[in-house]
């Protein structure tokens, strides 16, 4: 490479912030959270991690934030969405597949028959999943999320999935990426449909997502290589599982970790358990108006042990109702 | 959070580079390498994919460059160094097993006898990685493979395992950061193993590390969390592997694939079938002299279905002895 034996002086003026007595609202990083002890808490953390010569200085290779998604990024009522993607499927499939029109739990989705859904349990999702999730190649699945993404409207709300994200920890997840912090998502969602919006809507991208996943295997198919979804349960990134997948995937203990349910429990516990700075927080759904108000009896986003654990480890509860002014952007002035 | 009501005015001058005619040496970001095809070829992709407007430009977010280790990054003879790792822990371990002084292939280990370990193939290789990589926390393990890296020395030049990287590669994993690539280790060795070193030695954080792993679970011991290793085989990163690994760590396809054996042909294929510029590279040992030369008859690094391929798809060759005028950084004046 030849070298273009050229002066370059590049002269460049930058005025970082500008800002005059009284102004501070404008500077709020976090406009949706109500004044309060956890929002006070977040600015703590994160202004301080980024300050060098602070007493709660993190390196910058160490800021890891770790988000459960469901019930904690975006909403998780009536169901998971993804099980809603599911259901949306068998319809869609219904008619190469005559079959189900006996067999549960098809029978039941094809004919939005949720009691029989529920009752179908685990196995019973297992079965739409397998159906919708395999079988075909990486490419085709995301295309076929992608189309339901911009057709599909929440069943309450009238909007699609992608409006049903929290305005409060959008701009949160923006904070913590101003301050060199990485966000991941680590889901018990599947990592393939994640992956999909994850960067649209999140800003996170594809390989800062960890979630459950099926089994794939490459093939040479028409000459083209592919990797190919098979219908085979590879990993269940939930529980116990949320610790092991974050030390397979990033390979490092997070500082900061965000959940809503006992689903979250070990990975605020892993999370909680390093040296250093540390802060871990749970999203505590009390606000039935604006969202849903759930915890102990939820089927959904169950939250018993983890909202426990915090008071015994003073972990933040974030009071949807008391904390945040806004839950969605549109429902914002 | 207040405001400062500081007017802060920072004015930078940056001096981007400045050179004079002759000079073109002191910018060369591969010196390493000789003047020829394969170079040419590294400037021209990595210099357009970062250049806007160049015909072949590529996003910043689809800058991704994988590459093998073993033979790729680091020497691989005379045998995989994470082997010659689990063989030097077989021996200190010994003590607490007079069992392994009559069982293979632990009995060939402490003897160093290689053509009876050699002979337990994959199966023996496996009693000896469960027995060494298995049983304890994730952070002892990383502790045992960074003190075996301080001690051990390499056979045939008596410098630790790090000085056994290849110069030109270093530069070139450098070069391609400086352009904006995000560079990934894609290996067969164990990820964990991997990791301890990959960003000291190749500036490749942990997150950014894909290998073959074993399960591990999450446990509370003592009142603290951890992660601990099984003795369970839970995915091998080579051959079809390599794609679905890329897949389900980073899930995007790559836009550039290095490797130098059969194992990492369907990396490169994979690679290659994406749309947009791409580059695939081999590395070709050719120099017995500095280093070593083996492809189609070796059983370490075995290269021969790639190689064919190489040619039939016009992927890049590189040849070591001509295309390297250092191979280590030790050899360098």
């Amino acid at each position: 490479m030849a070298c273009d034996c050229r002066l370059h002086l590049v002269l460049r003026i930058s005025l970082l912030s500008f800002c005059l007595a009284g102004s501070s609202e404008a500077q709020d990083p976090l406009p949706s959270w109500n004044e309060g002890a956890t929002k006070d808490a977040l600015l703590d953390f994160v202004g301080c991690a980024a300050k060098d010569g602070c007493s709660k200085y993190i390196p910058p290779a160490e800021r890891v934030a770790v988000f459960d998604n469901d019930g904690t990024l975006w909403a998780e009522k009536p169901i998971y969405f993804q099980l809603l993607f599911a259901i949306d499927r068998v319809r869609q499939l219904a008619a190469d597949h005559p079959e189900w029109q006996e067999q549960q739990p098809f029978k039941a989705a094809i004919e939005g028959d949720q009691k029989t859904l529920a009752a179908s349990g685990l196995e019973g999702i297992l079965k739409l999943v397998m159906a919708t999730h395999a079988g075909m190649t990486t490419d085709e699945f995301a295309a076929t999320v992608r189309s339901w993404l911009k057709e599909a409207k929440h069943p309450r709300f009238g909007r699609p999935y992608s409006e049903l994200t929290y305005q409060p920890m959008l701009e949160l997840l923006k904070y913590l990426r101003a301050n060199g912090f990485k966000t991941y998502i680590v889901s018990g969602g599947g990592i393939d449909f994640l992956r999909v919006f994850a960067e649209e809507i999140y800003g996170i991208p594809p390989e800062q997502v960890v979630g459950s996943s099926i089994k794939t295997k490459f093939e040479v198919r028409d000459n083209k290589p592919t990797v190919v979804r098979l219908p085979e349960l590879d990993f269940i990134d939930d529980k116990e599982g949320k610790p092991v997948a974050i030390d397979r995937f990033i390979g490092r203990r997070p500082v900061a970790a965000f959940g809503n349910s006992d689903g979250d429990l070990q990975m605020l516990q892993w999370t909680a358990a390093g040296d250093g700075p540390r802060l871990c927080m749970i999203i505590h759904h009390t606000d039935a108006k604006r969202e849903w108000a759930y915890d102990r009896d939820s089927h959904v986003g169950q939250l018993t042990r983890a909202l426990d654990e915090a008071k015994h480890q003073g972990w933040f509860v974030v009071d949807m109702k008391s904390d945040w002014n806004s839950v969605f952007a549109f429902e914002r002035p």
